[in-house]
């Protein structure tokens, strides 16, 4: 089950909701950024940005230098992934709408320290944007370690909203001569695109080639 | 020229910032839901909402029930759009890195209130999402109208960011035996689905059916 905080509690369109946490973990596995919010300065900002998730923490990384993840430290946070499924369109402008899929994670995000927590975290960020690369690339030399910040956020409070099917239309539209159902998207893999400059007899692998 | 404000200057990564307003409007025209960030009860709250422009104007919109909604008018808001194009597969984990477009614009959005703004902003809503539909599609009724609300922000505020093309890896690296390019991200629209219950006899229009 997941939380019901009053900000993970929907205040509207509730059959949306799910408090599921195999569907929170769904979202999260199946998506490959993130955004972020962070309050600098007083202001909101938000920030598309890498994620992986173990367990029930989610791991996001960046250069020690970037504002959003100094300013995310400690700090409250708030982490969205949204998968956009396509274009309800009904009959009424009012009831157009979107098919998606969408996890809400809200929480203190703190700075990891410990050195194998940290690989831990840039393991599950590297597969999840590229699984099979972890083992496949060049290992983080210390160097390159120490210019990555790693943060964690606890999965604790969260809420997942799902739409899917036909557009529900008012009861007197349904008699309109107007065309309704969904347009869905699509996103797929296209063929990879080798380096220019990669050097002949290195094969694409198969966890690339093959990625579904 | 966009603006070069202290939160639009990027402190990292210069060589890929645009401050070419055309790169905004672009990335803009070419999405199809934003996050939304807002400050509620002092703790950022981001959201995946749908959008529209007219001309350097951005408007949103909701239910006026609508938490997020409520927190933004008046408020400082940061909205930003993210297409992900691919993932840039480097010889390096540490190198690792997608190519992507977005857009982030910082402001104060404001509720419109007057009823022109108020159907032009929903207008440019309604196409952005689903181009065509605004002509095609039952209009809104007064009541329908009542319970939307439409907030207007301004784009004079905002940064793009760009990557393409191939890895950047460390000199040392290009000697390595490792595979390194770019796994593209495709999306597209897929088949329409009829709604189950549309009256035979209602072909799907050419705006819905020839969408690119």
């Amino acid at each position: 089950m997941l939380s019901t905080t009053q900000r993970t509690t929907l205040g509207r369109e509730k059959d949306r909701g799910s408090t599921d946490r195999n569907d929170l973990h769904e979202v999260l596995d199946t998506g490959l950024i993130c955004h972020l919010g962070v309050i600098v300065n007083g202001h909101p900002m938000v920030v598309p940005t890498g994620y992986g998730r173990v367990g029930d923490t989610l791991y996001l990384h960046g250069s020690t230098g970037a504002r959003s993840l100094r300013a995310a430290d400690g700090a409250e946070v708030c982490v969205t992934v949204t998968h956009l499924d396509g274009v309800v369109l009904a009959r009424s402008i009012f009831n157009h709408s979107v098919n998606y899929r969408s996890a809400i994670i809200y929480g203190r995000a703190a700075l990891v320290t410990d050195p194998e927590e940290r690989l831990i975290g840039l393991r599950a960020l590297t597969e999840q944007l590229a699984p099979g690369q972890w083992d496949y690339a060049r290992q983080p030399s210390r160097k390159e370690l120490a210019a990555t910040a790693v943060l964690a956020l606890s999965l604790e409070e969260a809420s997942v909203k799902i739409r899917r099917g036909a557009p529900k239309d008012e009861e007197e539209d349904y008699a309109l001569p107007v065309w309704a159902g969904v347009l869905p998207l699509v996103t797929s893999w296209g063929e990879p695109e080798p380096d220019p400059v990669l050097p002949e007899g290195i094969d694409t692998p198969v966890h690339i080639l093959g990625r579904e």
